[in-house]
């Protein structure tokens, strides 16, 4: 099925679809879609497994996810506090069709690389 | 599959998967490769399709995804000078690839907006 059918208002200057495409499709929010659709996560082992990333981005990454109704945020009334991040069904639907697209980059990234080096060689 | 199993590199910080990812969800290039996936365009073609693009940005997107094997330049040496644009296999597959990501977002934005408002409503 090709892209334009089925989003119509895709080419629309303010479609929404844009704004969850961009979530997703983030430097973090892939990542944190990933590390999710493996298991939960506390706050601070996400900060560990999602290498590089400052605790200010990855709180707004979750936050927008979490708005977004793909990620689930649950904060324990321990001490020291816990809060646990699991994905929702949406979410898990959400990292599964990002998965489509990270494969293929995964399948393909030597003959993008090939391209790129004919391209340059032909400038 | 999960996306952690076939892009072990992702956490990676200098990963070269995120460049190309970054191109085909890109604003321009989504909306490019979805118009490309129809059928060939001139580059005034997509120009008007691409509503919004600039003729900067446009040729910028396609110069990215020519570069990286998924569009096809082809200038006919005609007076006034036209150049066709079309995908390559690659570029085929990665629009494919992308759709499965788009229609999903069609299908759910519905959910995402209904969650925001939850979301919003709590605070």
């Amino acid at each position: 099925m090709k892209v334009s059918e089925t989003v119509p208002d895709l080419y629309d200057r303010n479609c929404p679809h844009r704004l969850v495409l961009e979530h997703v499709t983030s430097k973090w929010g892939v990542l944190v879609l990933s590390a999710l659709q493996d298991r939960g996560h506390r706050f601070s082992e996400l900060r560990r497994r999602v290498a590089g990333v400052s605790e200010k981005m990855l709180a707004q990454t979750l936050q927008t996810l979490e708005r977004d109704g793909l990620v689930h945020r649950e904060a324990h009334p321990v001490i020291p506090p816990r809060v646990d991040y699991t994905l929702t069904p949406l979410g898990r639907e959400a990292a599964e069709a990002l998965s489509g697209l990270t494969r293929w980059v995964a399948l393909r990234m030597d003959d993008v690389d090939a391209a790129r080096e004919r391209y340059d060689a032909q400038r």
